[in-house]
């Protein structure tokens, strides 16, 4: 169905100073030879991004070595002017030169990846002020109700039969999983984090809880089938959302979860259980004391809230070009704004759990089976797209690896609950992981 | 040892307006009649504080009912300067009347202070500025190296054989124990405690631990007689050390186990594991990066840190009267506070567990084996320091029933590493609690 739905992407680049994207192709072989001074931008680019191991390969083939130790992977540049869009504006170019092919890579991409973001996580305490100005990413795009319509269509109205190309089947996830053993499939983890998120909200039967952002309803679906709760799931994509409506009719669970196409502001009720699982990056950190104060009137005196997030050790903006291309809007909240979150709701933070190298092999899992439909893909849509999308897989494994992202999910209540689980015993008091599968 | 040198305690009341302490104790029957003003005034007070279940008994005999509903408790109020005081500075005076005797109470001591909590902490929200300001605490006293030094001194230096009258008889734990059962002994949780913080360590034979503010030094014995881990505990209570030093000699692991009698910030070298269970109360905000940095350094780069401490679901200064009169310079972080901590030193938060349930229950336990041996506590001081000590105990059981208090234990690591636990299943493998005790 979503098929040739796809470019609403924004491949111009009116924004932005580098027009890397309106240049034609040029054949590198038809290009003119490197100057002296390019090849002297070169090494003080290598050198500012802390000296990877990597080896340029110039437009004539020429080959520049790193100047530290032997080179782990070749970075081709296919044209000069490709050199002066990286020098400019790295954060963004990369991305577009490499998902326009005018820059490749020999190596394995989210090794590249890892290797680059933790040399330039140490190398950029020491980079000047203006440097890091030029170089820094932008505030993310506004989050208002009509803006985030269009944020949240632009990156999950992409086609359902995209997403099924590479999610899991099990439950069409597209979050963190929940590997209990490291040997676990796709599937296995993916339904272990639904069920480690219900035992977190400690559900019984009867019990009433509101989703913010459901994705293809697959936490919904497992809640009702397996603790037999009344689910009012909130989403904005509507693409995910029909995909949702149909799967909880097939299962026969439409008599316990109610999808409700409309914007989390609006939610209404009060519940057992607030969950959101892959929301708050889209949120918006200018959101999140409307969030708080969301979540404060929607639970009930003894409810829990599970906040479920990519974030950050410490604030830090989200890479330009993946806010530019892949997720409009997003912004991972650092530990601190979280908590920022639960003491504007006057909440008591109850249990915090990092995931962060779950994500890493979710993403890995999500690349294997990406790759084996990448003809496909771009069958559907163009190479671009598939570059493109190869592209932010490895390198949100390797942000992941890297530890410049983090998965936490937070378990929350209000602060004069005493109805509280004794210990967090229960949440493993036998495998989450079901068997089979 | 400790008989005699407890009055250190600055009972003298020169830094306030209410002059509580140096009132002549008069005989109620010969204190005059009340006036309607003072009448007036005590339902004023209790408006203002929420109306809670309690009905006033004055010096006269007099009794005031409460506007709504049936006293659950009676307060009594010994002499008419009592009521001055109260009004004035009702969180210093409360505790000061009390131990004085000048304010009685009939009825369950903890469950008054909760019901006063809860109710003052809806109230306050409706509070003129003018009363907010009249009635707020105080910032904590300073926390330099020489304040820090007295500010222990005062309480942890009270007498060993104080503490043992009323902690628990294994490894004197004057932090909240952990309760895998509700029924466990008081024992039996501390032991479990020492247990959950080591395999939050994820502690293995050879490692070092630094431990920064040591107690009597249960945990680093019980680490090195259970782990077989190296210890360097710091500690600046000097009646402690003592301690400290002679059980883990009479138990044969002072080859393990180094107690340094020096500051948390002279800590030097590089560990496995950083550890400090109920120091960072008495650390003062304006020292947490200073800690912060600390831990940085201090921690191999695989190494894994645990902060235990009382804390907050929001910033607020402690009770006036428990700075001033029990423990001087404290101040729990709130939460965020206490991520602040971790993102200055750009850390990677694994593991946040509240436990606040755990430490009402704790301080339950000991007000059991404290008011048991009530008699000797008077005689090694004063019926002043029984009655102070009971308020605090009392109110610290209603402060984290009430949810004003919280008991956080963190986790947390270097941004970049990756040799993490998989997940927290470990922790919970086989039970923590010892049999028998």
């Amino acid at each position: 169905m979503a098929q040739g739905t796809a470019p609403k992407t924004d491949y111009s680049d009116s924004n932005t100073k580098a027009h890397v994207l309106s240049l034609p192709l040029e054949n590198s072989q038809a290009d003119r030879e490197p100057h002296s001074y390019e090849r002297w931008l070169i090494a003080k680019l290598m050198r500012m991004a802390g000296s990877p191991a990597i080896r340029f390969q110039l437009w004539n083939g020429e080959v520049i070595e790193p100047e530290q130790g032997p080179a782990r992977f070749t970075l081709h540049l296919k044209d000069h002017k490709a050199l002066y869009s990286l020098v400019a504006n790295p954060n963004l170019a990369f991305g577009d030169l490499y998902s326009a092919g005018r820059l490749e890579i020999d190596g394995d991409l989210p090794d590249l990846m890892e290797s680059l973001y933790r040399s330039v996580h140490a190398a950029r305490q020491k980079w000047p002020k203006w440097l890091d100005a030029l170089w820094k990413n932008h505030n993310p795009r506004a989050t208002g109700i009509s803006e985030a319509k269009e944020n949240i269509h632009h990156h999950y109205d992409l086609g359902n039969e995209f997403y099924q190309l590479w999610l899991d089947n099990a439950e069409m996830q597209y979050t963190c999983a929940y590997y209990e053993h490291p040997g676990n499939t796709l599937e296995q983890a993916q339904l272990a984090k639904l069920e480690h998120v219900c035992r977190k909200l400690r559900l019984r039967p009867g019990m009433t809880v509101v989703e913010a952002g459901c994705g293809w309803g697959g936490l919904a679906r497992y809640m009702a089938r397996n603790y037999g709760v009344k689910v009012h799931s909130y989403n904005i994509s509507r693409e995910q959302l029909a995909y949702a409506q149909a799967e909880s009719e097939r299962q026969g669970l439409d008599g316990l979860i109610t999808y409700v196409e409309d914007d989390y502001r609006n939610i209404t009720g009060q519940y057992d259980a607030f969950v959101s699982v892959g929301m708050l990056e889209h949120v918006g950190k200018e959101n999140y004391r409307a969030l708080s104060e969301l979540i404060k009137r929607s639970l009930k005196p003894n409810g829990i809230a599970l906040l479920h997030s990519i974030g950050r050790n410490r604030p830090m903006l989200m890479n330009a070009w993946i806010e530019k291309r892949i997720f409009p809007g997003a912004y991972p909240p650092s530990i601190g704004e979280f908590m920022e979150i639960c003491e504007h709701g006057d909440f008591s933070v109850l249990d915090v759990e990092n995931l962060r190298l779950h994500y890493a092999q979710t993403l890995s899992h999500w690349t294997e089976r990406f790759e084996a439909n990448a003809e496909r893909v771009t069958e559907m849509y163009d190479e671009h797209f598939t570059r493109a999308w190869r592209l932010y897989l490895a390198g949100s494994i390797a942000a992941f690896r890297a530890g410049s992202l983090q998965l936490f999910q937070v378990v929350f209540t209000h602060g004069d609950n005493n109805q509280l689980p004794q210990s967090r015993q229960d949440l493993y008091a036998f495998p989450a992981t079901p068997e089979g599968n």
